[in-house]
């Protein structure tokens, strides 16, 4: 649980990541919120910059009090950082993809402890839409229902992680999607979930233009984590 | 309330119309409901049409039994079809649009006596997509809304009723829609309603390919609404 | 070259199918086409179907004098009707699709002494499209090319022939399409070419609402072959 | 004409506005590209930045030599700097839109002399997009045209200057387009120009994800600007 303050104090885990930068910029827009220390995979050149401690991962005992961690980092790296969240009873916002199977039992087992919530989307369009479409898909029963995402060409797995979370929230609905991807230019996002009935159909699409909306949605959901209690979340739950 | 049989009586007011053709050639199709008796505007050239008795507006007395009537007709005909409705105890389903203020008063009466369901579109699509729009609405509360609708080049209210009631559900969410309207070709018609956010967008669509889908879901409200206690429906509340 | 006369004489080989059926429908509503003969796969039931003679593929010789066949068979039905029109001197327009290599040959042998048109898609907007994702893909040389279709779920191939035939003009313009197809609910057909540059993207979108898009633009292809040369068309030999 | 040199050499108008700060900073990106002179509406605070000298409008005398100036400035501050590119003999880019019937008067003037080409939307997108409507118009000449654009909500005009180009495109080949203006979160810009017939419709869109796209085709056509003869130009002219 945060502990009592004006400002939540947050940890960012994959300090020198392209999510993690986009953290650390947004995180000074923020007055609820504020970095108190950064991780990154490696020893750092710099200890300090623009006034924030960089740790390396071998470093995190000296890591200062602080109030959520945010992980953008590989899986490997999600157990040093799960372990010091339960040693000072913090909540975790993880973005971590490609978890394996004792990495999903390690957050778990994390959760009975402290607040954690593990999202592959954080943006808030992207919660919004698995809404609609686990709705639209019990209401449509008997229609068809397609999945298409559009990515960047140089992103390798598809479909997209978010395309399949997507596709689990249809599922629940009683869907039973069929995926399409296409890797193409800078595209930074873009998701169409379509169900088709006799002479009519239903598209729900989110498409992303700016990857701000990643780093920004963490960052919401870091704020919220910090008032909840231990427990395993997803960002639905935020939603009222 | 329906009487008891196994098969649902219609009575169809405005069957010369397009509409009232759709709903005639469609009912052939459908097991549990039959076409009892037509109403045409104007005094019908033949009594009975592939054995369907034919009346005008101003014959109703001689109308045979039925079990629910659909309206597709003009305002000033709803009256007289109300009244009929209210004097047997039966249902009404409504897609005549352009009703006055007497009008919907009329409709709240009869309401108060048998079940009377008034729609601007039928289409199971809309219907589900206006449940999406006030949800999405309510979780985006900061982001912009707009409704684009397209239609053939013939259809001269703008923006249509449709897109109205698509924009009054955004409003129950908290938006405030602004409308733009395209008229071209002979497209049966398409929504569009978005919401857009710093750095991404939801676009919630539907498209009509087939002018069966309304005179389906207005078949498939008037097999509901015969089972139905006296008020005033909507097509959500079909939905579960 | 058709012969001296107000109205183009059409024969329909695959009457019987969904296309002919169109395709005889349609005739009757253009005042410059008159259908003369049907032929259908196997021995007629009746011999003459509102005024219009039917013939079985074997008894071709029959057939009384035409200025235009269209062919929306079988491949193993096409060698006949190519001989008959070759033998009576009279264009051909062909929809059917699957030909092997030797069907290939021998409309390329029929083309030296009649006009002969094959196309897999006959709807004047895929036409137009094809010419203008050859012209982009020629002035968006580094920029990524996908295409994207979508069809009823009862098609078997994929991607559709229309898809290729699109990726072959975009080839032609210097791009490498990648493809995808969606199969739901009826969808008439969609295409989308996209194009994907840094920062930008352009769309490419033809959607049939109608198969009758595809009977219009054959008789509209048989009207115009019918003044032609000998030799092997396309479709975008029409455009200016 | 272009001086001889390896690198030209860029004065850029209006660098204190967005589009100034986007040019310098894609300007440090490009070999064939070198900025030389900054101007700016006032004095400028500081005398060079980054190692370019900055000037207020009213100093153009002191300018140093350039081979080519880009001007995305205020109507008002045209006739200054087309007044500097006439007395050096040098070419000038313009994004400067609303340009008063003189000021377009002072345009032509100055293309007796050396090369100008003005433009509202500099993407290469746009200027391909531009092709494909005029062709599409001019092939589907009974087809109706509806022109939709979307930009974030601070943007002021509508239609956007953008979408009133792509409409005098569809206009030279024929067509009669309707407009229509989304305003909606921070949208960098969407223009669909659809073409709806019977049956069948083409979309051809065009979407901007990053205004880096304008900044990147201004360098695009100064660097090619600069090779070409005096006279006026316009961003078709250098697709092949």
């Amino acid at each position: 649980m945060k502990q009592s303050s004006d400002v939540t104090r947050v940890l960012i885990h994959g300090a020198s990541g392209r999510m993690g930068q986009a953290l650390l910029r947004l995180l000074a827009t923020r007055e609820d919120l504020r970095a108190v220390a950064a991780v990154s995979r490696s020893k750092p050149a710099q200890r300090v910059v623009d006034g924030l401690p960089y740790f390396a991962v071998t470093e995190l005992h000296g890591v200062p009090a602080f109030d959520v961690a945010i992980d953008f980092s590989l899986p490997d790296g999600l157990e040093a950082i799960l372990g010091l969240c339960v040693e000072r009873g913090v909540p975790l916002v993880s973005g971590t993809t490609g978890l394996s199977a004792s990495g999903e039992r390690a957050l778990d087992a994390a959760a009975t402890t402290v607040p954690v919530l593990l999202a592959a989307n954080f943006s808030l369009g992207v919660t919004v839409l698995g809404d609609l479409v686990e709705r639209a898909a019990r209401l449509l029963q008997t229609w068809d229902c397609d999945i298409v995402e559009s990515h960047h060409k140089h992103k390798l797995d598809a479909p997209s992680g978010t395309a399949l979370a997507l596709g689990a929230r249809a599922e629940q609905g009683g869907a039973q999607p069929s995926y399409a991807s296409l890797r193409a230019g800078d595209i930074v996002g873009e998701h169409t979930v379509q169900f088709a009935g006799p002479g009519e159909r239903i598209e729900l699409v989110h498409r992303a233009t700016s990857r701000d909306v990643f780093a920004r949605g963490a960052l919401h959901a870091a704020a919220w984590l910090a008032g909840q209690a231990p427990g395993r979340y997803q960002l639905r739950d935020m939603l009222r």
